[in-house]
């Protein structure tokens, strides 16, 4: 029997609301940029969850076991700013300076601001990456603690995000996995940008939601005492729920119902038109101070004994667990490598990656994750551990389906939760979960992700399954650390460095090599590139490779070497790392030759002799693609001879 | 009332059947690589749709009016050379060659084989694309000739297919449009490469394909009858259809039901077995001749009034009329850019842009396209055309929602079907179309990308919204010609050149600049750069840029010839025309600085002086945003005077 709240129209929520929105407004304006249909349609809804049911600490914003939520329609940034300056949170010259360099109000959320949990804009990325909250708080709470780790995961929504891939993705797999403490607020205008929703869409979203067996409520999205009462009843759901909140955009304004009204500023006469209707003082940014306290207080007296409650329980922890949970997050890289015991002999570098990943699996138990149904192939399952499943929320093998873009965002989520989480794909199929991956980048978040099957020599699968410009590509990306040893010895650095630095990285492996080298040996990840082979003379030309492509860097030097040239060999394992060094004087400014399986450009920073690939690959034996694309020893060599024979002339 | 045919089992049928799974077990036997799994399962899918429904001509694969195929769950590959084989298509020597350097039967379909439609592997893209196959039937029947174009769409997808967010997407629209003469052939047998489909995934498929009205039948799919009478049911629908076969995946076989069977060649001994099993004779590569013989039969007796039906009614047509029908996709561009009339003084480029891509419409009728819910900020409405839709499918202007990624794979769809789409978004959401943007590539297809809010410049919308490292890493993928102009002069040439080369293309455009030049008059699109501004001495720095950079290297020009610094400008338009041409002569080896708003790889093929991004942009004011990351003619030109004189020195 679900227990019914008797409806009490209380007009002081919404003169808070109505606060809310003529601040949005006044700020949009001043800015001269920003979405004000949001701000005035899902006001009440933003407003209501947080006023009677977010569990925060107002004198604390990053209390650790705060509900989350996620601006997942991050145009809407504006509201959520109004909200935070009425909850004491920023100051009103931060609301002034909407969208101004240097503010911490930018034009969408980042992760600057108190209370955002997550940057968003980007449609569809802020509803899968709540997924990855909701499973990071399942996952410690099984395996910490139940009392002290137990919120939920909102999340705000809009038209858009929903018809976003990566959106059924996700929820799908929130779906499977019972996640029963994540509450999807809807926001359900009918308006896209170019005009309405039917214009492109007719799926009946109720039954889209049915067939994943979601716990689902509609409701009239102005309406405080109903957004209330659906939020209570979704906190007992035993799936993940979703409150379709139906609203009108830029509600009250003249464009209310328009897709015009969505990304427009209103001039000021538009304004004093909406603040009385809303009974709002005609004063630009003049927030009324009964408002303000009577938000504050329905917080803080609600949030009162719950917070002395979970004070209580974490003071009473004894002396070690208050330790363990303090430092829950605090990573000793150092112990996990250093007891690593496993195999390597005459095994794959991916079979190798395996072991390791599963030895330091054992000291560190923030280290969950899974694949995108490839986890056999890209060998990242932790042998020892479970599955993440209903029943078993301690597990820690993820099965993410076949949705690589859903995976990169969940993983997302997982970081901004405190978990170190990796996924696995081919690396063909980043392209897949590119917009997550740069997500992870530009909030800093520390990912893992494993991608083998690196470059043609994939061989049989074809063209499709051949990465050319992935490997580059990739490398654009601003703050990504991407990972490419030789190696076991490589490799080992390879993970040593990504644990120890808190950063998005990329782990980049071949489909079989087996190669290991006592060149390898001395290393240096974290300058990001070394002399592997050192010249023997003053006159001498270098190889630049990694990866595979090492092992035939290494035989054409050996061949050079037979035809009286002088060899240097540098391995760059880390191209970042290398590049934030800002020191490329291993490198010399002449005779230097990259080699790589990919597109040129990957070496072009340092030389524009390149053995690489200006096409796609085709389907055929390794040997017979690396033939076919002239990657062997001898021609590469014979190039290089007559390239320094012809520059003599 | 349905008509319901009376149940037969034929023996014949099962026997090509049979033939075809034992043909592709031994081709992958041989090749030692590739997925029996499906091969074993799907067989009687296949085989029933083209021996009993599919409108194909076996003297003619190229038929212009035939059903369209889509093997989306390309990995079947082998399954689909066995047909083509007993069909007469292809040789034993190409089954044979299964996978091998320069065959026609790649591990993956491409486009080099008779009847593939489309190249298939990366999971989601065929179902995709499929939707865009169907648009363009639509479209042409409606456009042309309803009696002369009039055919089906079929797509053969797997589990994994409709777990990836694209296909969500895509089939959301096919409802909404209904596109009743799509017909997908779900082959379900609820194992995916890691295991069981119940581990990822509990979605209701049908109440899935409820929630947008699909047609929808679930049938034993190893059963011809019930497979034969599901496809003849759906011909009827009003809205797409799926027809979920309950298949066993590596059926008959040792590992049937199992995941194991997915992508394991079998060894001889298994295959015997499985060939008793299936009463065949345990011989490599003999295909039974009365089985070949009643396939083709099959076919060629049913196609014979068709076929003949409609060569009367092409041979019917008058004069003109065949010869505008033989000429559909021959395209005349002069003619098309002669014509241009419209007034550009004081408009954006974007808005420009937009009066070309109307102007051209109007003479050109193969271009047909939209937006992802952009095409009121990108300018890509046809305005004088009407909105593609139920009930006016001659409509020239799709909506194709928030989802870029099902965008990018219809229009890959549409251009297979002879059309010259165009789809529109923001730069930084290319992200979100990557894999379908390869997949352009791959097959060479016209495809017209239009990518506005192309840098930094998009201002207050922030990081999420700016792109840094969009253009760059386009510019990778192979085959791909990226068009980035900067003003009137050179978007006309621009839009020539991708009107007169069918090739993948991507226009890249900004936001709000407004620049025009007189130096940009003698533009050599084709030779994808020029120098605008020529060097007065022969001692000269030169700049390179391209876009709206390219009103700040004009500005630095100019500011370092007051500081007695003689410039020469070469504008890149067009990077991939520069690089077919391989001559780089109008760009010196020295004293050469490239400037853009992007990441500064774009330009390190021509010097590693780059003026350019290494993080991701900010929430400001586009002034305040391009002085922050020092894009600024007085500081760029003080520091080449300062390297000019350090180099002195």
């Amino acid at each position: 029997m679900i227990f019914k709240k008797e409806k009490v129209d209380n007009k002081e929520d919404y003169r808070v609301i109505n606060n809310m929105r003529a601040l949005a407004l006044d700020a949009i304006n001043k800015a001269n940029s920003g979405h004000p249909g949001i701000c005035l349609g899902a006001a009440s809804i933003l407003y209501t969850l947080y006023s009677k049911h977010m569990m925060i600490d107002l004198n604390n914003p990053n209390w650790f076991n705060r509900d989350r939520f996620v601006l997942s329609a991050g145009h809407g940034a504006p509201i959520f700013y109004s909200m935070l300056y009425m909850l004491g949170l920023i100051s009103l010259d931060d609301i002034k300076n909407l969208r101004q360099i240097g503010s911490i109000t930018p034009g969408h959320p980042e992760l600057v601001t108190p209370l955002v949990d997550m940057a968003t804009g980007p449609l569809g990325q802020g509803i899968a990456s709540s997924v990855g909250m909701a499973i990071a708080e399942k996952y410690l709470s099984s395996t910490y603690s139940k009392s002290l780790i137990n919120h939920y995961t909102y999340v705000l929504c809009g038209d858009g995000d929903l018809m976003e891939g990566v959106s059924y993705e996700a929820l799908a797999l929130a779906s499977r996995l019972k996640l029963n403490k994540l509450i999807i607020l809807y926001d359900n205008n009918d308006i896209t940008l170019d005009g309405k929703l039917s214009l492109s869409s007719c799926e009946d979203v109720i039954t889209r939601f049915k067939a994943l067996n979601f716990n689902i409520i509609v409701i009239d999205g102005d309406d405080v005492f109903e957004i209330d009462d659906a939020i209570t009843r979704c906190k007992d759901s035993s799936m993940p729920s979703i409150i379709i909140c139906k609203t009108v955009i830029g509600k009250y304004s003249s464009l209310e119902g328009t897709n015009a009204v969505h990304g427009k500023p209103f001039d000021k006469e538009e304004i004093s038109k909406i603040k009385a209707k809303l009974d709002i003082l005609d004063s630009p940014f003049t927030v009324s101070n009964d408002a303000i306290n009577y938000f504050r207080d329905s917080i803080n007296s609600r949030m009162h004994y719950p917070l002395r409650e979970w004070n209580r329980k974490y003071e009473n922890l004894r002396e070690e667990e208050k330790d363990k949970f303090d430092n829950l997050f605090d990573l000793n890289t150092e112990y996990s490598l250093g007891n690593l015991k496993f195999e390597y002999d005459k095994l794959s570098l991916r079979d190798i990656s395996g072991n390791i990943l599963n030895a330091i699996a054992k000291d560190f138990p923030l280290l969950i994750g899974g694949s995108a149904d490839v986890s056999s192939s890209c060998k990242t399952t932790l042998k020892e551990e479970k599955t993440f499943d209903v029943g078993c929320y301690g597990g820690r093998n993820i099965n993410f389906g076949i949705r690589e873009h859903a995976m990169g965002a969940i993983l997302n989520g997982m970081a901004l939760s405190g978990l170190r989480p990796f996924g696995s794909t081919f690396l063909v199929f980043s392209d897949y979960m590119r917009p997550a991956i740069r997500m992870s980048s530009l909030m800093n978040l520390p990912v893992l992700y494993i991608f083998t099957h690196d470059s043609i020599t994939v061989g049989e699968d074809g063209a499709t399954h051949e990465p050319i410009e992935q490997l580059a590509s990739l490398e654009l990306i601003p703050n990504l650390y991407i990972y490419r040893p030789f190696d076991v010895n490589e490799l080992l650095s390879c993970y040593r460095d990504i644990l120890q630095n808190k950063r998005p990285a990329v782990l980049v492996l071949p489909r079989d090599n087996k190669a290991i080298s006592e060149l390898t040996k001395n290393n240096k990840i974290e300058d990001g590139a070394y002399i592997l082979k050192k010249e023997e003379t003053d006159d001498f030309v270098t190889l630049l490779a990694n990866g595979e492509e090492l092992g035939l860097a290494m035989g054409v030097s050996d061949e050079l070497n037979a035809l009286n040239i002088d060899t240097r060999i540098v391995s760059i394992p880390c191209m970042q790392n290398f590049i934030d060094k800002k020191d490329f004087s291993i490198i010399p400014k002449e005779n230097v030759f990259g080699i790589t399986f990919g597109v040129k450009d990957y070496y072009y920073h340092f030389t524009d002799k390149v053995f690489g690939m200006d096409t796609f690959g085709i389907s055929a034996k390794k040997e017979d693609i690396l033939n076919n694309f002239e990657f062997n020893v001898d021609l590469i060599a014979n190039k290089i001879h007559d390239f320094l024979g012809d520059n003599d002339e």
